[in-house]
C-alpha cells in the first residue's frame, strides 16, 4: 500500500526534469515475438532468403528476460508471462508473474514510463491488439496484483469453471486503492489509448453510478469505436478508441481455420514406435480473417496516434504500440494468425521509421516480451529415410509458403488448450537513434532506463523506501 | 565432376591474393547453440541475472541459415543439418541437407576457406569435440556427397538396419574422386587437426594398403592420441590428434546419466485430459561425466592449436573450433551434456579472447549452424491453478540449478531417439575485430565472405563454369 507516496514522489520529480530537448520514444512489443516466430513469419511473408524491415533495423541486440517469484526472497524464475515483463520495460523493476506494476512481495506501485512522462509534461499514449485492460497495456498506466482484474465485475471472485484464480481486494478503492484496470485507465492521464476491450468498459465503476467509459469521459476522453470515428475525432481530443468487445480479430488465419493438428499414428506404430505407420496433417494455406474486415488495422491506429501525439507538441511523448496476437495466437496454436501479427508489427514499424525519418529524436525500439512455444521444424523428419513412422507427440502444421515449399510449425509446450510461453532471451531492434545506447546484450530493465534517460526524464525516481 | 578443376582454380587464385597483413580467423561453431540453448546455460552456469562471456562480445547479430532441395530447382528447405550449414559457412554456397562442401545438384567440389588460406601461404587448423571426420570439421577439408562417408569403408554401402542411407560412389578414387573423409582429411594440407574419430583412420586407403592414419603421416602429420602426446609434440609438426574412437566424451551430464524423461498420467488421466493427475521426472542436478577424465578439453585442443598455427607465421591463420556436443546431447535429450559444452565453448573462447589481445589482427566470430530442438519452458505449467494435469507431451527434464531453483527443458519435435534441428536464425557474437564487418543481420553464406575478404584471400574464386 506504498501507492500514493511513491506515485506522488514520481509526480514531483517528473515536474522537476530538465527538459532539453523535444525527445519521442516508440516502444513496439511483439508479444511472444522469439527469434521462432521471426523466423516463421519471414519464411512465410519474404521467402527463405528474404529480409523482413526487422532485419533491416542498424540495431539487433539481445534481451535477458527476469521473473522471480512472489516472496521477499525473490528467487529466480525461468519463463515469464506478459504481465512481469511488461511491468519490467515499463517500470524498470523485475517482479513475479501475473502482476500488473506492482512489486514482488511488498505489492507496491511501481510508476511507469507513461505516467512518469505525462507528469513531466509529456504526452503519452498505447495502441494495442488487444484489449487495452491486457497484461501488456495495463502495465504502462495501472497498478493492480493481478492481472486478470480487468474491471469493477473481476476484483474479487476471479474464477474458472469454479477454481480460485486470485483477487484484487487490497486494489479496491473501498480498500483505498485505485480500482480495476479499466478504472484506473479511464482515470489516467494517457492521451490516446487505443485497442480492443470495450466489454470491460460498460461495468459501473465501483462506489458510484456510470459506467467505465462514462468515467473515462467524465476525465476528458472522447470516446471512438469504428475506424471513421477515429479518423473524424476532433484533433485536440484525448482519445480512447475500443474496437472490439476483448482481443481484435487477426488478420490471417489457417485455411477452414484450422489450428495445428496431431499426427495419427496407425494402431499398429501404437504398440510399437519402430512399427506401423502415420499420416500427417494436411498440408495448409494462410487466409484472410473475415472477421478482422472494418477493424482498424495496428497501422491505422498507429498513424492516428503519432498524428495526435506529435501534433504541436514541444514536449514529446512515450508511445508503446503491441502486436498482442503474435503470442495469444501461438498459445492457441495458430501460425497463420501469427504470421498476420508479424506483419501488422511490420507495418507499425514502416510507419515509426517514416515519422523518424521528420522527428530525428525519435528513438525506436522494438522488441518481445519472452519468448514462445512454436518451433519452426523439419516438414518431414530428419530421420525420414530410416522407414519409422517419426513425428511431433505435440500438434503440427504444415504451411504451403508462397514461395511453395512447406514450413513445418511444432506446438509441444504441453497437453493443455494453451501452450506455455518459453524462456529463451528474446531480440531488440533499434533505429539509428538507440545505437548509441544499447549495448549487444541487455536485461530488460534497463530498456526502461535508456528510454527514460532518452526522454530526459531523470533524475531517478526512487522506489523504495 | 568439377573437382579437380576448381580446386586447381582456387590453388591459382590464392596463390596470388595479395597478402597486406599478415591477419588470423578464429570461427568458433557452437553446434546447435540456438537461444535457447544460451539461455538454458546462463541460467545453469551463471545465473539468471548472470552473463555468459557470449553476452560480453560488443558484437552481437543474427544469422539467416539457408538450406536447398539437393535439385537443380533449388527450392528452399527451412530446417538446416549441420553439414549443409557447414558447407555454407567453409565456401559460402547454400547446399542440400547431407552434403560436405559440393554443390546440390551438380555435385561440384566448393573450395573451402581452409584450403584457400592453405593455398595463400596462411596456416589452418581444425579442432572439435566430435570425430573430425563428422560433418562440421569435414565441411572445411573434405568434399563427398554425403555425410556419413567418413572412412573407406563407408563409401558404398552405408545402412542402418538393412535400410540404405545413400552412398559416395561418385567420390571414390577409383572414379576419379577424393576418397573417404578420413582419406581427405589425411591427405590435406592442414596444419592443426585434433579430435576424436581415431576408428575411422584405422581402416585401409581405397586402393592401397595402408591405413588412413598411416596416408596422414606419409603426408607430413605427426599422430597424437592423448594429452600428453599432444604437448610433447615437436614445435614443428603438423599435428593429427585423435583423442576417442568417435566423438570426445562430454563434461557434464544428468545425475544417474539420466535425459530428460516423459511425464506420468494416471490411468484416469489417459480417459480424458481435464481428468486424473500426473507425476512429472524428479528434478535432477547436472554432474561430472567420469568418461571425460584424462580427455583433452576443447580449451586445450585450441590452445596447442593457436600455439601452433601461430608460431613464427607471417602470413596469418584460419582455426575453427567447434563445440559439437551442444547439439548431439540435444538430440539425445540432455540437458546436462548440452549446458557442459556450452561451458567448453565458453573456455574456447576466453582462450581465443586472450589471444587476440596479442595479435591484434585476428577476427573472431562464435555463431551457430542452425537451431535444435531444446525448449526453455515453465517447471510448473502456467496453467497449473486450474487443477489439470498439465505435462508436455514430449521429453522434460527439471534442472537445479546452482542458484536453488528448477529449469525446465522440454524436447518434443519428435517421437524417435534423435530429436529434430529446428528453423530459427540463430545468433553471432563477434570480438571488437568484427565489428566494422559484420551487420545486424546477416546470410550464413557471408559469414564466409567476410572471413575470405578478413584475411586477403581474395579475389574472389569463380565457382561455376
Ligand atoms: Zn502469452
Ligand atoms: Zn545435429
Amino acid at each position: 500500500m506504498f501507492r500514493f507516496k511513491t506515485l506522488m514522489l514520481a509526480l514531483i520529480l517528473g515536474l522537476c526534469s530538465n527538459m532539453l530537448h523535444a525527445a519521442n520514444v516508440i516502444l513496439i512489443i511483439g508479444d511472444g515475438m522469439d527469434d521462432h516466430q521471426i523466423s516463421i513469419a519471414r519464411n512465410y511473408l519474404k521467402g527463405a532468403q528474404g529480409r523482413l524491415l526487422l532485419d533491416d533495423m542498424p540495431l539487433r541486440a539481445a534481451v535477458q528476460i527476469l521473473t522471480v517469484e512472489d516472496s521477499t526472497e525473490h528467487k529466480p524464475v525461468y519463463v515469464a508471462d506478459s504481465a512481469n515483463t511488461a511491468t519490467t520495460l515499463a517500470t524498470g523493476v523485475v517482479t513475479s508473474r501475473g502482476r500488473i506494476s506492482t512489486a514482488a512481495g511488498s505489492d507496491e506501485d511501481l510508476p511507469t514510463i507513461a505516467e512518469l512522462a505525462s507528469a513531466a509534461g509529456l504526452r503519452s499514449g498505447i495502441v494495442t491488439s488487444a484489449s487495452v485492460t491486457d497484461a501488456t497495456p495495463a502495465a504502462f498506466a495501472a497498478h493492480v496484483s493481478l492481472r486478470l482484474c480487468e474491471n469493477p465485475n473481476k476484483m474479487l471472485d476471479i474464477n474458472y469453471r469454479g477454481i480460485p484464480l486470485g483477487n484484487c481486494k487490497q486494489d479496491l478503492k473501498a480498500a483505498g486503492g485505485p480500482g480495476s484496470i479499466a478504472e484506473q485507465l479511464a482515470a489516467s492521464s494517457l492521451d490516446i489509448l487505443l485497442g480492443g476491450g470495450s466489454k470491460h468498459f460498460s461495468p459501473e465503476i465501483e462506489g458510484g453510478n456510470i459506467s467505465v467509459a462514462e468515467a473515462a469521459q467524465a476525465n476528458g476522453f472522447t470516446l471512438v469505436h469504428n475506424l471513421e470515428q477515429l479518423h473524424n475525432a476532433p484533433a485536440d481530443a484525448r482519445l480512447l478508441g475500443l474496437f472490439a468487445p476483448g482481443t481484435l480479430p487477426v488478420r490471417l488465419q489457417g485455411e477452414g481455420q484450422r489450428s495445428a493438428e496431431a499426427a495419427k499414428p496407425s494402431l499398429l506404430n501404437r504398440l510399437h514406435p519402430y512399427l506401423g505407420s502415420v499420416s500427417y496433417p494436411d498440408v495448409m494455406r494462410c487466409e484472410a480473417n473475415p472477421q478482422a474486415e472494418g477493424i482498424p488495422t495496428l497501422k491505422a491506429m498507429t498513424e492516428v496516434a503519432l498524428e495526435y501525439l506529435s501534433r504541436d507538441n514541444p514536449t514529446g511523448f512515450f508511445l508503446m504500440v503491441e502486436s498482442a496476437s503474435i503470442d495469444k495466437q501461438a498459445h492457441e496454436r495458430k501460425p497463420c494468425g501469427s504470421i498476420g501479427e508479424m506483419e501488422q508489427l511490420e507495418e507499425v514499424l514502416a510507419t515509426a521509421m517514416a515519422f523518424a525519418e521528420n522527428q530525428p529524436d525519435t528513438l525506436i525500439l522494438v522488441t518481445a516480451d519472452h519468448a514462445q512455444a512454436a518451433q519452426l521444424v523439419p516438414d518431414g523428419s530428419m530421420y525420414k529415410d530410416y522407414n519409422i513412422p517419426v513425428y511431433s507427440p505435440g500438434m503440427v502444421a504444415r504451411i504451403v509458403t508462397p514461395e511453395g515449399a512447406i514450413m513445418g510449425v511444432n506446438y509441444a509446450t504441453n497437453n493443455y488448450p494453451y501452450e506455455e510461453h518459453t524462456g529463451a532471451n528474446v531480440p531488440l531492434f533499434g533505429n539509428s537513434e538507440a545505437q548509441a545506447y544499447v549495448p549487444a546484450f541487455i536485461q530488460q530493465s534497463d530498456l526502461f532506463n535508456i528510454m527514460r534517460d532518452y526522454l530526459g526524464l531523470k533524475p531517478e525516481v526512487e522506489l523504495r523506501d
